[in-house]
């Protein structure tokens, strides 16, 4: 369990710190010239000191943080192609929303309130098959980026088909990605074999693997969607290119059962039994994980992503959150797909996770929200293996930061920053968003997408849509 | 179970049926002269038939509803002195709030996480005794009240202190309210004992029991922080006038042992055995409400506030709701004070009790749209005895509604508009506000309350607060 945050004196914790080949531009003053300074009146870090700077400034140059500090500080040091004055709103990382399936957004509100396999059956897979195409990626993958973007994710990472349309849709939108190709046993939209969608998958993973924002992933569906063969070459694959592996596990009670009658094993003891994990594999919900499960997951360095929203809607369960954070398993946050969500608001999947655990626990002082926050940014990064570069707010990580507004009725009164990220704020409130240095968004306006052309085009998609299931 | 709500045909269901003396003022082509009329693409009215019109329209006179049909039914009827075309907005009635402490909007966020009685004793009970005046009463209403007219709630329901500052305030911002003046057996802020806090419950009631916006209410704590003859004498005063009575019930197990060591009862059969139940008792709560309880309350007609944030946050419990529904229970939705939630926004409550009850039952069928839906609207209204009044969009009724908007990237796509508004919508997207007749908000901009001020002033109190606890 994290300590809980306290508010640290401002410039006492360290001071700037100047990396990089490039001390190029320097003034007259002796000031450091960068791209591009942002202050607020708090930044909330994220690093291991989970330093809170009033106020804060951060120093970017390109696409990295050369400096974090009080503002005072970084004023001394630095001077500002631009400078980006934030007032009263918190600065803290963009969030990394760790599981979903982005283009699946055209399919918010279909279907509500039902059983899984009848809104699966009659519903979502009708559906699929009849209007997922590469334009349906695009422009579902447009219109879910907006969302992201709008409500502070700044790392998504997605399990769909066509996802080459997907990364060029996120890399013009400008936000960082780590995509999965899905492999199922099932004909896909994009493959009509397991073969077929890992031949797809290789090519994908060899084209985007030097990108700087987008990050190729191979998703094998899940253990019970296919066999020890496609489930070990996609592995395999994964390991000859040292991507991430996404998948789902011990979803629903279900899953579990098939588990035991195919090979009278937990889906996670199976997985353990063909070789399957280790380190870069992000296992997606986990609601039925066992205290041996946790322990397989532990001792192999497999990461979790907690969806609270999609398992409460779906009525999958409650995934032992408390229980993998006990054995050390590094737990990221997750919306999944906006048609069992039903959007991709990561503050209230921070919200959803610090109320439910309370709730499910009896004890209101579990995943308090430093804890929640956490997943949501640092521990986010670390599941998706991508904490080298983004998740806090430190020197020689990608400039990757959001902020929100604290001024409105419903915002007031702040009296600490992290349980009003938690608590308080929701993506509505987010004004700001910057990747890898680059201004996606600034006072409330997407400056990479024309809003109008995506929401009118979805609307036309929701049409075919519509169709596909009467 | 309420049954799935259809896309009624609009014009199909009925006329346009005029009431009232005054059909005054017709114009020389027959139509009635009105003081407003309300279009929108689709209007969810919630009556009876679950009729959703679209496009449809509300003619208004004054304070009341005198036409709700397809919009060209009401055009060929009607003709407005201001017409309000709502575009693509879903318009629906006002939410009603059953249960909360609106003051206390000034310790959002002030001490979370923290293990109840802890948060009590070092930060919230504190925070009362050092604080909590007229003017905090005043200060904080106000912008409980902004943020609430902002987030969609026409009618709330409020236990605290000095009630008749919230009674002036809520009065001069418009909104509607039934404010319970606080009756406990502890020194509280406006009254050193329960008798004298019966003294000002009786003088507030007489002052504004003709109020047509403000219903006066009394309001005894809880059974475990009240004797028997206060108790009765709160319920007696109530009785005379004719108002409701609003009390805490079973939320906690700590209440329930409580009971069981004081009287070898439950809460609830503790208040039967006094005689204290009977129609026109709301008890918020009721997370540990046993099976013979709901049959004391259902046999009584005492209806239930629900409030699941609450709940869950303080970690609480899970209340049986639908045991409650099934014993025909009425059922409301709170927000509880924003100390334990953090916000005030009834779209959240209705879409964490179709969340939350999905989960702790594992069926994924369980308060369904429509269900939470007519818990913040119509069954809102009934468990406050206000249906006769608000709740529903029908001709006779006050003119309490809202509109939603639908046309923003988080928004799309919409397929079924009531799932929407329980899934998708939150209190940020609602942009107009009319109560009993009087537009509160248009645009998204509130008219009856000037937003700087209530928040810088609420800011100012903050400081004192901060200062209490310290």
């Amino acid at each position: 369990m994290m300590r809980r945050a306290g508010r640290a004196v401002a410039g006492a914790a360290s001071v700037a710190v100047l990396v990089g080949a490039g001390v190029a531009a320097s003034q007259a003053d002796g000031r450091r010239h960068v791209s591009l300074i942002v202050r607020g009146e708090t930044v909330v870090t994220m690093d291991a000191a989970r330093r809170i700077l009033s106020p804060g400034a951060i120093a970017i140059d390109g696409d990295a943080i050369v400096a974090i500090d009080a503002a005072d500080t970084v004023n001394r040091g630095f001077v500002g192609g631009e400078v980006l004055d934030l007032g009263s709103d918190v600065v803290l990382p963009g969030l990394v929303n760790t599981h979903g399936h982005v283009p699946m957004v055209l399919f918010r509100g279909l279907a509500d309130d039902l059983a899984l396999m009848d809104w699966l059956e009659h519903y979502i897979f009708p559906a699929e098959a009849k209007t997922v195409t590469r334009t349906f990626v695009r422009t579902g993958g447009r219109l879910g980026i907006l969302e992201m973007i709008r409500s502070g994710t700044t790392t998504f990472a997605d399990m769909y088909y066509f996802e080459e349309e997907l990364a060029e849709v996120a890399r013009a939108a400008g936000i960082r990605s780590v995509l999965g190709q899905s492999v199922i046993a099932f004909p896909a939209p994009d493959a009509a074999t397991p073969a077929e969608a890992l031949a797809r998958a290789t090519s994908f993973v060899e084209a985007w693997k030097d990108d700087p924002l987008v990050t190729p992933a191979v998703a094998p569906h899940s253990m019970y969607t296919l066999d020890e063969v496609s489930l070990t070459a996609a592995r395999d694959l994964a390991r000859r290119h040292g991507v991430p592996v996404l998948i789902h596990l011990a979803e629903t009670k279900e899953e579990v059962e098939i588990a035991r009658e195919r090979y009278a094993m937990s889906p996670a003891e199976y997985l353990e039994s063909i070789g399957f994990w280790g380190p870069g594999v992000l296992a997606a919900h986990g609601v039925w994980l066992t205290p041996s499960d946790i322990e397989i997951l532990a001792s192999r360095q497999v990461a979790v992503s907690h969806n609270p929203e999609s398992n409460m809607k779906l009525a999958s369960g409650i995934a032992p959150v408390l229980g993998l954070l006990a054995a050390g398993v590094v737990v990221g946050l997750g919306t999944d797909g906006a048609a069992s969500n039903n959007d991709l608001d990561m503050f209230e999947a921070m919200r959803e996770a610090a109320l439910l655990h309370k709730v499910a626990t009896g004890d209101p002082r579990v995943v308090p929200a430093p804890e929640a926050l956490a997943m949501a940014t640092i521990d986010g990064a670390r599941a998706l293996g991508l904490d080298d570069r983004v998740g806090s707010l430190e020197v020689g990580k990608r400039a990757d930061l959001i902020s929100v507004s604290t001024r409105g009725a419903r915002q007031t009164p702040l009296y600490e920053p992290v349980s009003h990220l938690v608590y308080v704020a929701r993506g509505h409130d987010v004004r700001t968003s910057i990747v890898n240095g680059r201004m996606l968004m600034r006072g409330g306006v997407v400056l990479t997408l024309d809003e109008a052309t995506v929401v009118a085009e979805a609307r036309e998609m929701m049409t075919a849509v519509r169709a596909a299931i009467h």
